[in-house]
């Protein structure tokens, strides 16, 4: 659904979880988000913490994406069976690494790769008749000059819906850390844009905070993360502290 | 030493914990906060997510207070065996509850009530010579009239360091639920914190948001709780959903 | 909202949850459940449990109730600021109990029992404007004779929205265990039904399993837990291992 | 069976699990203990926790006991049906208090106080045919003046098989804290010893270290518990700190 | 001991632990199962929650097997460090790669991958002289049309005790999915059966219901795994919900 | 810090924390340990154990030390995400090997492979200005024949901080498992301590019992870890058997 939501152009707005908490993923999704990506690449909850969030997403009205740690099978499928509505890999710098990661998103023989359980949560227990022909939404970052060389090829592989630009990895690797207005960078982004464009899918990305989130809209981007659960409390805490 | 600081005239500015989250603890901690209450009463955390959100807030330089759900001697007693450096009382409407709460502060027999098991967290592993000495921050909260009524000889009790007004519960029985202007919230208050001072005490309150701050030190507190965890992710979200 | 469905005569089937599994309860919810109840009387899990089972019940569309382990006020109001939409009460003996512990389903000062604090889960983390006036289900479970001989009395009582005849243990101290058909069980039960009836509340109870289902409807029960998730495994464990 | 055991005459040597671990608990058992009391007064483990470290203490080899964290009747319930063998209940000072406890340990109503549910653990899943007639192990800690004082009446009370001097509370009310040599503290033991003879029923205790122990054997206790798991961590880790 | 009980041609029936529960696991395991199979691959639990599955069901008298996620080493000597008494490896293809894998059975270099330490529970904490020469019961899932032409070479590998077929994903790879009379089905599940009896190795598979497993035990089969605790509660669930 | 402290020279002991216990660790670190290693290899803990272990030695004052499970990327990265101060990378047998796991200690694209996230735990939740250039240590055991070979290699490679002689599994693979004194487990041990030294590096081991550590500071080595946690637990267990 958040697939259909995304191919019918529309915007989403959500935000990183890293606290693996179910409270706090409930709280924002409540609070209005379109999405929460429970993050397993650096946040500080792990797989056992996986499945409550995802309820507490839904429950908040907010599609349940994870971010698993690498693009290895098991991640993905994992995350899928527990119901996941989509995955989102990190690291990806090839045509050829994401379509082997995107088999994973798939039942089956190749070019699917993921064990045909359908008593899981991810394939409704057992109950649901269209369980195997489901497609999760599949999400690819691009984090490094290599990505972005290959972005064409990465675009057009079948399963990946929406290149995902990291912008703190890739200005790093550009040299302009953190200089979100820096014209490589820019031109890095638009380049990734434009291929997901060109191929009929969505772009993606990060912004560390709501005021960057207009310029990402008229960059092209329509699945934008913000921030993250910690870095809301770190930004709370230290208004809290400074208003004695 | 939250019991020195307090006695030595310091104002302290902190939260509640809400989430049973010690990442968020931990955060908040690092980010600024003088103390944290760990939250058991209105909290969805749970005795079984105290102590590391304990040895959070201590990581993080924050003082670990509990707020048990309770005035029940093993709420306390269990909190103070994994190392809370204070508890914090609720619904205390009288001088003789604030006695009976406050021998759980306590080793031994009356006025003691605490068992002498010094293996615990809260006594240093057996370690601390001194673990029979030490003595944790007692606060009560005071949030009904019976309580604002009973304030002087609750300020009187051994054990009871800080009287914290509760203004939502207080609020709502006086009929003036988070109207924090009203005169007669206002006037209870006033009488709250001269009991707390006219028996060398400090006193302590809630307030929504840091806005609330500077206000609350005008009015004698020194023992400041601005939010939750939770209600920091709920506004962050609301910003972040707003931003598209 | 299963307040209601029952004011509204329905019939709904549902069963207790004594494994404190999340995914047991989804599995159940999703395979047809009215509602599940978290069992913290005598079930496996515990406080520290109940958030993922609720978050699972409501996802999998059946309404959460929670059995506490007591009447206790602290363990229904934790219950319901964890979202619990009822609460079960076991071992109530007569009116003025039920009338004592049902004061913890309100907010409030006396009638109400339940601290005002709307940043929980139970309170739509402060941003359910209808928050305060939300009234969870009440259920009393009717299981000595004493309470049987009080029931018009405890039917009475506000917020006690359902009569719930507990059969093993009224069975036990009428000396006829587990014999559900027996006269003196048959005659208490139809004197709980009536009271409820009387007193325009809905009556449920217990089935060992769906054969019973029918005559417990016949007999004019509206609220009916089959079994549990751990009895099903063990009848589902012994057909197991006796097919070989 | 550990009932049975200490009727006959055996002596049985033990320890208290404070770290709330399975693996630890196991550990213990396997390597030799015949007994293990998981500690929910003073340990940091809680009730969540009590589950895998029953299974452990009887994999290990080792009778599972809970000491709970007071009198209170649902403590008692909840760890009995969570398949405790036996239960240890602090802080008694009367035979009435005492008579009160021992309810909780027999189902049915009064003289007992335990619900009949026989699908719990502690039940056997439903599969025990004398589940209903099976007693627990009760122990009864005697820790004050006036627990000695009444340690005859307690003795007697049907249900508790044996009385656990508590020797850190009891001497520190004495006034000779951990003197353990102290002709009051002895005094007041063999007082317990004699009275738990003199009603057919075994004595037990607390040593700190193993060297205590055949001193405790001579003074008549059978059921000897040695120390913690936390202890011995200490211990061991501070020799470790010493080989540099 | 499963090991060789199998090897001297005993049927043994269990069935697949897919909640993650403890509880689950010790009611299948003292229903009648003969083993259970933690499963990893697509249940619910994951690795931090083995170690209680793996207790309960040695206590309720099961032989406990973990289906690792996949033939990465570390999964399977994590798995025997906790104490699986043997280890189900899915999708399994080849000779090369069965053999690869049951290096991880044994401690040691080649032929072994297995680091030799001894304290772990699958050794016995140290307390067990012949752990270094236990061997785990291996078990390998054929469910690819290349493992059904590999079997022969498979069921030749040291270590590999049990060859057995995965019908959902064979049957889908087949083109007949879950035609379970499908005679392509048949006739593949056959030659693994014959290739396992060749090599003197056991035949396992897994049926969706009872009703299967005497035709299974007529094919060859002697490790038979029946549906899993989650299909369980959901077909009771419909059971229950049928019956209003 | 513990870098520093090495690089001076000094000589730290600390011990394997194998239960996943945060008061265990706690607890050896306040007995007086200079550093605890997590143990994700063989302990029975994992990562989602990990942070309250960290926080716990941390508050101990111990260095909080994480054996990975292999030198797999991600294994290292999450492990340093949640604040490990150093790394333990079991099983490297070549100078490659090591070079390619360090590359996960330093942030960013080649020679770093850590992705640039600052605001997890171990950046310091973005509030640290010099995160991106923290290095953690990195400690590589030596425990084959083939990496006593390459010890001059792996010495030489940057970010490996200690070599770290695993005397089990190496004494195992030369044929003389656990024979301390074997001639040839010596000279191996000998070579590794001087490969260490002379790349200007730290030499670490692993010492049973306390007793061996006098002998392994003559040797050569400076961080040793003595035994775990579970030892400790089994030999004080033996010592109370033992008593009786
Ligand atoms: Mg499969
Ligand atoms: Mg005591
Ligand atoms: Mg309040
Ligand atoms: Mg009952
Ligand atoms: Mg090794
Ligand atoms: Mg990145």
């Amino acid at each position: 659904m958040i697939k259909r939501r995304l191919a019918a152009g529309e915007v989403l707005v959500g935000s990183f979880a890293a606290l693996g908490s179910a409270v706090a993923v409930e709280a924002l999704a409540r609070a209005g988000l379109d999405f929460v990506i429970v993050d397993l690449e650096h946040g500080a909850g792990d797989e056992s913490r996986v499945l409550p969030q995802l309820l507490a997403a839904e429950r908040g009205g907010a599609h349940a994406l994870v971010r698993v740690e690498s693009t290895a099978r098991e991640r993905t499928t994992r995350a899928l069976d527990l119901g996941a509505e989509g995955i989102v890999a990190p690291r990806v710098d090839s045509a050829a690494e994401a379509d082997a990661w995107a088999a994973a998103l798939r039942y089956g023989a190749a070019p699917g790769a993921r064990g045909v359980a359908l008593g899981t949560r991810g394939a409704g227990f057992g109950l649901d008749p269209d369980a195997l022909d489901r497609r999760p939404l599949g999400v690819v970052q691009i984090e490094s000059p290599a990505a972005v060389a290959a972005c064409d090829g990465i675009a057009g592989v079948d399963g990946v819906d929406v290149l995902f630009v990291g912008p703190s990895d890739l200005s790093y690797a550009l040299g302009c850390f953190r200089a979100w207005d820096h014209p490589e960078l820019r031109a890095a982004t638009a380049r990734v844009v434009a291929a997901a464009h060109g191929a009929g899918k969505a772009a993606g990305t990060f912004c560390p905070t709501p005021a960057q989130v207009p310029a990402a809209i008229d960059a092209g981007f329509s699945l934008i993360a913000v921030g993250t659960d910690v870095a809301l409390l770190v930004a709370g805490g230290r208004t809290i502290a400074a208003s004695i």
